[in-house]
């Protein structure tokens, strides 16, 4: 089971210039071969079907342990192509019966605009939607780690050339965290197998050969150190990461970390309405009369209750909460 | 972002006798187009891709806490399968190179024994990969609540047949759950869909047209008050859903509730290992060993930390932990 | 445009002894490559996509008119199939919550039973979707007839293979008749070659060379001369199929011969509810009052107005109608 | 069983400038999840699955008859795009081996032009095949007709979206004619629900939220009362549209009306030949001497028999037939 | 380009016992994810695509090489289906229009039967087509190095559970070889990133971690010296191979050894017709006739002139060829 | 079994102006349904499943022969399109993490840039994966022979409109010759069905019926008589060709030739590293000392020993065995 939190994990600028093209580049790492719904589906899996846990536990751990943070990915994923599809069609003025369209026609993925509301889909680069033939769940522990790291592999390969290929604000950001936080978990199934087998991968390190930390938008994240840490994304369980994640990291010798607690994150960009897509009403603003409503007669604030970086909600009081929670870590 | 809880959402039975076509059949609540991977990925682009959610926060509430909801479903239904599985080759003694998975040939989904290690996959019953096709996530609330109600039910006419065609006690105490559940979220989105445009759908339950509590698999958690309660999946978010889930249940008339913390779960059995297929290893023994002396040099106890129906861990320590967490609700 | 009559193209066999297994291969001449909704679409498409249609009418008549006979055998392909599932969960006394679906565990499609109402599906015999890349629609009129001799050459395959492998009487019925009508349109594709390129391709008569009077569930229909005969499936329309559609059937040398008129086919059976797949319902009893009410309220009949062969209205009075019908033609 | 029509629905403009990147979106109204294909095929897969169809008459005759009406949709959609295709490549002086495809290279969806000539495809806007999941038949009443109100309320979103992108006029006359027909299925299935069940679903309309009246294209159908009519597309059957068709309109309390005789249509433009792409022929008025000459031989006239819009057939005889027909109704 | 031998890796029994269930699975190592036309495929697509060939030319060569291997693989797997299928239906006297498919309802993959003909299919074990997905090719040495590992571990397993689940003989002597094989193509993938990198991937062998050698029906290959053979399949290209194929095998320590030759291979069985799959021909022999006259009139020998291990030409001429060519390579 | 040449069927000029939109479509070519890897599994799986061969041995070898050829049109496809990509990114100075895909978004298929090296890839022009259902193996030699011819016709068709949609060299040069060599298979099919039917396919010459000879890339091959010949790609085996493809060629009227012995082809273009997508390396220069560390400790020469249009090795060597080989012919 999980619980969730209303947070990103990593923040994202806000909505600039939009770029359909380039949101459709970034759809490959959503729902591509490589993409984060092949992380977060395959590592779930793999836990799922775990035999013999208690024979294993340190990589039964570290498997569903990396799978919860990727569930952060594909939400991460998602607010960035929302993020640059924002403003496509108009967000005020934009309500149809007019053209409003017409200027992305032929431009990026047609279901952007046809089908959703200007939102992310479980599709790659071409538009074709994620599959379960993507989900590698030999219940062979050897083979799954074998498969894990080559997937973090191919996943890197495209993180790098989606970076390449999309100078948006928001998908440079997007790709420089999750360059460095995938870069952790190849790390991670190396070393499983390297613990399990005593076969040495770290010479594969990194691949593609060009160093993260040559790329600008990562290095924020390393200097934080992330490029060294696991963290542990649950309140109570998958207590033996660290029996799997130590010594020394294959490219800087800097020691593996086992963070024993999620990371915060940020609250998230509350996107605006896209009316000309019906995004989320063709006149959002009766929705926000009846949410008011429907609010009072169950006795909440009168002002909606959600966390939002561009938020109404009083700033004063969470950042209060979060200092408690941290104190009490300690 | 979310965090993971290492349990199940409702307990099922050990294994016994395996029913490998069963399972096969099992797979259309996993990986159909109405199968949990739907429901789980359905609500979660919607929540992903949800614009002005503070405008409308009690329903962005409702579909990202529902969707938390889901990601144990699809947990359960592995589990059920990977239950069902179990002894379908030899649990010992059932080393390659035999004939070990002959009794196995053309029953069920031949992929449980040649592509996996006798697990669930993200497959449907005829063995076809779900795939993003399924999700649909038109940003437009009205519609995107429409389309939730009409896949709650036809998950629900799914389940009733799985039942039907399915005995296995894993099978009847996952169908007998999941008929609960997923009742609450038809009834939760067909009330969206009231409280949004005054639509009245409530004569529409139950669909099909079989009352829930005709079915003695559902009737223990009828008992408990499972149909009325919505959960909240979040230690802090979403905290409109009151807002919107309210009023009467369609079929009974006693009063919806919102439970504010997420149910505890169990623990779920530790499936043994299946080394014909090498599940987790031809000779899972020694990752055991293996795992013993990381968890050793790492500082852990010796005996693994993680907690199962049938584990080894000391059930002493791990109800207190409950209990106090428990009281901390009070 | 279309007008739709509610009768099939010929009698089939009522309900007798139900065999999934044999439904789930009939399955095959549906959604097939070669199936029926294969020859229905391409040849609608080809109709859709005929340009210069005056400068090419006879050919553009030819296409256009079979693929309405087509429409005829997908419904009766549907009609075969239903009646071959009828009676696999019980039709009386089978209501839900029983292990109703219990033997047909591993027997057949799945989807028959988890899916559908013991139903036809728009899916091959093993159960993958039909697509539109079984469409073949190039513009270019000699390779669209090349295509169409070689579609109805593989669909004439798959129906032999279907008579061979399913004995169950609703099967034969319908392969029996399949072959002789779909042995015109191969025929008249490889005229309308012939007539366009003067290709000769007579001589590929028949293939697979099994001659179609050689099956006893042919030789009624031969014995009428339906083997010789393309009716013309319009009132008013596609006068020009005689400019193709002509000369010495390439087996028997009988002339081929335009009927200027589309046949009468007969009602269908009404087949039973299967109430433990709720189809119509869990209760059908209900729904049947509910229309009479309907009815009622609308000044109808008190009994169903519609025509089935094992139905309530009178026999006597639509015989007349036919009649009728059939003096005006003179 | 059907009968072919040689006429569309609805008048669409000549072709004008072409437009392959909006032919390209079109597509999603042919071939995508909630194209005409999709509305085609289910109502006609859940009237060959009708069990107990004498019980529940008035139910069958609705879906049975506005599955007839849906094959004039998917004629009418491949009317626009093969309008819109038309002159992509040069109309006369086109002929192969020149470069006649190169500016629209990049340009829409290439099977239009490498696969196809210039003419619709079963596809979705992306390129992507129809395929037979789009189909729900579970044989449940209640729940087919959920199903069905979902899907022409999903139909009805992309229509405007494809409304607002694509601003070519036979992409407008399209749109502007479905939006009003599909509108009347929308309030069909919703009122049969209604009458089945009770539940009142008027409150939903119009979703998307934009009233048809507010789109000029839809203008005139709506002037015409055809927001109010359901059409009865058989020449004897389907005569209970009635009992279930029936009150006031949800948006504008008009009355509804069965009319009892399907609209006559107009002749459709017969589109020029593209060389380029051999369609019909890389040398068509070859095709025309041969078709004149069959003709002859067939003691058929000279001149084509087929009426057209654009066509050399004498206008004023057909008028009269039609005239003729029309005064047999009364 | 290629030059193709009309000869098989590796002897493999005459057709026995029909097992159709047996062929369905062995399926899977055709057109599986892990299959032979993946490795196939994903190295003749990884040659094809090499960039900067002189500058890595014994790493080219390698890939190169193996998939000239693989294609022998792909004619084995089917060689081994086709025997398997042989005699499932009648092979005399099974002539349509009997039930002769009758036994085969309900068995095993029904395209063996109803479209092909009792013939191996590029799909999976479950019926599921081989698809272009399945191929890596991301021009990247490293990462193309390290999937090919992975695809070789994945195969091996697949090729274990295959062998567990299918005993019919012609199955074994195809598992027991390609076990070998691809044993041979997972070590030189491992020693080719080792060389390129300085990775040590030579302790995980063997996955899964059952030895090769325990198995009965790979002995013959190992005692020959068959596992660490790599055999050069052409006659002049490809010499760089010894500079990554060298060094000790990681589980028996012997030497790696190059063959500058491709195997000789042997002559396969000519399996027979099935007249009631129409393969050849419902009525063979004619074909015989027909055959043996155009070779007549060709001036060529009365008798076929091809070689069969069950076949009618003189064994005697080409041992004498075989010796020669043997001869030629001291 | 095979023997792979490094050598391509014919010269393509060398990289020159990128073309990415070109490359694009040109993927039609590769993994369309009428691509080249559609002929070669076609024919190759027909080969593979072809019953009683003995008996039918010139049609065995036909097929069998045709398919060897069929590799090197993939082969040759592959290199157009990856000559085509040649220099969308900087092929020096364009390494990471720089903008270098920029200009690349929402050009041509993304997967040459995202997934892929800059290669080709197993997909069509839309970038849908080939796939298995584009294969036809009926073993019923009548109607796997109608469907090649069709193969062969629709093949044409798609060949010609690439050829209009893209003029880069690289494409023209491979359609020229593509056209020539796939209008060979045409003329065989269709005259093996002659030789085993009867039937005269004779005058559906040329479809599409622009005659070859119009097309200027296309002169050079039929001046050399490459439109008569059908090479035996095999050094002992498919000996009877003659036996069928034989008389007049349809349009030209010139006899049919069987070559016994395959075109030599020639080397093929070394094409340069592209780093920015990691093919084959970030830094390509590494790999080059490496090689040639191996090759050293191999005892093989210091220089590359593969032969490239633009290589290093010494061009006065290969011509030499060139001629030898030649001389041994005769």
């Amino acid at each position: 089971m999980i619980r969730r939190i209303d947070r990103i994990a990593v923040e994202l600028p806000p909505p600039s210039e939009p770029d359909a093209a380039g949101a459709a580049s970034v759809q490959e790492l959503m729902g591509g071969r490589f993409g984060e719904m092949s992380t977060f589906m395959n590592y779930t899996f793999q836990s799922f079907n775990f035999r013999n846990r208690q024979g294993a536990r340190p990589f039964y751990d570290l498997i569903s342990n990396i799978a919860a943070e990727e569930f952060g990915h594909i939400e991460l994923v998602a607010a960035a192509i929302n993020t640059m599809l924002t403003g496509a069609s108009p967000t005020d003025d934009g309500r149809a019966p007019k053209a409003s369209l017409a200027p992305m026609k032929g431009i990026g993925n047609p279901h952007h605009f046809l089908a959703g509301g200007q939102g992310a889909l479980p599709q790659n680069s071409q538009g074709r939607p994620w599959n379960g033939d993507y989900v590698f769940s030999s219940g062979d522990l050897v083979e799954d780690l074998t498969h894990n790291f080559f997937l973090e592999t191919g996943a890197r390969n495209n993180k790098l050339k989606v970076y390449e290929m999309v100078e948006h604000p928001a998908a440079r950001a997007l790709t420089g965290y999750l360059l460095v936080r995938g870069g952790v978990h190849q790390v991670a199934y190396a070393r499983a197998l390297e613990r399990l087998t005593g076969a040495d991968l770290m010479k594969l390190f990194p691949t593609p050969r060009i160093p993260t930390e040559k790329i600008p938008e990562c290095k924020p994240h390393i200097k934080r150190g992330d490029h060294l840490r696991l963290y542990r994304f649950s309140p109570k369980d998958y207590l033996e990461l660290a029996a799997v994640f130590n010594g020394a990291h294959p490219e800087t010798g800097e020691d593996l970390v086992v963070v024993d607690e999620a990371p915060e994150g940020v609250p998230p960009h509350d996107l605006p309405s896209q009316p000309a897509v019906f995004a989320p009403d063709y006149a959002p603003e009766e929705i926000a009369q009846i949410a008011e409503k429907l609010r009072r007669q169950a006795g909440l604030p009168k002002a909606p209750t959600g966390e939002v970086a561009n938020g109404r909600r009083s700033p004063a009081k969470r950042p209060a909460t979060r200092r408690a929670r941290a104190g009490s870590k300690k």
